[in-house]
C-alpha cells in the first residue's frame, strides 16, 4: 500500500507518457499531420503542454515516439526462428497483416505515411526510426538462414526481405489488394523458392 | 503554307493540352496538391480557365490525365519480348530507374503520391489510371514467359510482378536506397531465380 501513501513519479511519469502516446495516435488519424498540435495532444491527454515540451522538442518527436514504443521491444527479440524459416515468416508476416488490417492501427500510420511524402526530413525521421529496423530483423532471420545453408550463398539478402515487404506495404498503401493470410503465404513461398540452393 | 492562313483549330486544342499538362505538373511540384488551382494552372499555361473547364471537371481530373498523358502509348505499346525474360525486364527497369532519378519527374510525382495518402479517392484514381495499367504490362509479360515454359505453371503472376515493382518504387517513394542499374539487375535476377520451372 505504500504508492497510495506516496504516488511513485517514475510510474506517474509513464502514466503520462503513455496517456501522451495514445492521444497523439488518435489525434493524427483523425486531423492529420498537418493540424496536429502539441497543444491538441496534451488537452487529448489530460496533461499540461510544459509536461509535452519537457520531453519532446516537437510533435514529430512525439509522434515517431509514439509509434516506435509498441516496436522497440519487438524489435530487440527479432523474428522467431524455430529452423523453418516459411513458417516462421508466414507467422509474423500473418499476425502484421492482421495488424495492417485494423482500422484503430490503419489511421495514424496512413497520416503519417502522407506527412512522410511531403516531408523529407520526417520521411527520414520515419524510415531511420521504424521501417529500417523492422527491415533489419528480416535481414537477420534471413542471414541466419544463409548461415544454416537454407538460402543460397549468393543472394543479396536485403534485397531478398524488400522482394517480401515492399509488396506487402505496397498493397496496403495503395490499396491494390487484400493483405490475406493466403496472400502472405503465396508471398513468402514464392519469394523462398527463388532464395534456396540450387542442388 | 495553308495553315498559316487558316490555323488548324485541332492543332491548336493540342498545343493548348500540352501547356495545361506541362503547367499543371510543374505546378504541382512546386506548391503540392493542396494549394495546386485551376486557377494558377491556367496562368502558367497561358490559357483562360474556362479552357480547362471545358475539358476537366477538376485539378484532379487535369493532374491523372496530365500523368497519363506520355504512357498511354507506353501501356498499349506493352513490354519489349525479345524471348529473354530477363533482358527485357532489365531493359526497361533501368530506363525506368533513370527517370525516376530525374527531379523533373520526382516533384510531381512524390506531389501526386502525397496527395494519395491523404485522398483515398484520388489515390483510387490514380492506381487505377496510372498504377494498374503499368502493373498490367508487366503482368501479360510474365504470362507471356509463362505460356513459353519460361516461368514455372503454379506461379501466381501478379504475386510475382508485385514482388518486382514494389521493392523498386518503395526504395524511391521511402528514399531507402539508390536505383542504380546495378540494383535493378540484382532484383530481377533475385525474382525471377524463384519462377523458374524446376527441372
Amino acid at each position: 500500500m505504500a504508492d497510495k501513501a506516496a504516488p511513485d513519479p517514475s510510474r506517474r511519469s509513464e502514466r503520462s507518457r503513455r496517456a501522451i502516446f495514445d492521444a497523439a495516435l488518435a489525434l493524427v488519424g483523425e486531423v492529420g499531420y498537418d493540424k496536429l498540435t502539441i497543444e491538441g495532444i496534451a488537452a487529448r491527454a489530460g496533461v499540461g503542454k510544459q509536461t509535452i515540451y519537457r520531453w519532446w522538442p516537437s510533435k514529430a518527436a512525439v509522434l515517431l515516439d509514439a509509434f516506435t514504443a509498441g516496436v522497440d521491444e519487438d524489435y530487440a527479440k527479432g523474428l522467431p526462428d524455430t529452423g523453418d524459416l516459411a513458417a516462421d515468416l508466414k507467422f509474423v508476416l500473418r499476425a502484421t497483416a492482421d495488424e495492417f488490417n485494423d482500422p484503430v492501427f490503419q489511421a495514424p500510420y496512413r497520416a503519417l505515411a502522407a506527412a512522410g511524402a511531403n516531408d523529407e526530413e520526417l520521411s527520414r525521421a520515419f524510415v531511420g526510426r521504424l521501417l529500417e529496423p523492422g527491415t533489419r530483423v528480416y535481414v537477420e532471420r534471413l542471414r541466419a538462414a544463409q548461415e544454416a545453408g537454407q538460402v543460397a550463398a549468393g543472394i543479396d539478402v536485403r534485397v531478398a526481405v524488400e522482394m517480401l515487404l515492399s509488396p506487402f506495404s505496397q498493397r496496403w498503401l495503395m490499396r491494390t489488394g487484400e493483405l490475406t493470410h493466403e496472400y502472405v503465404d503465396t508471398l513468402v513461398d514464392q519469394v523462398l523458392c527463388g532464395l534456396r540452393p540450387r542442388d
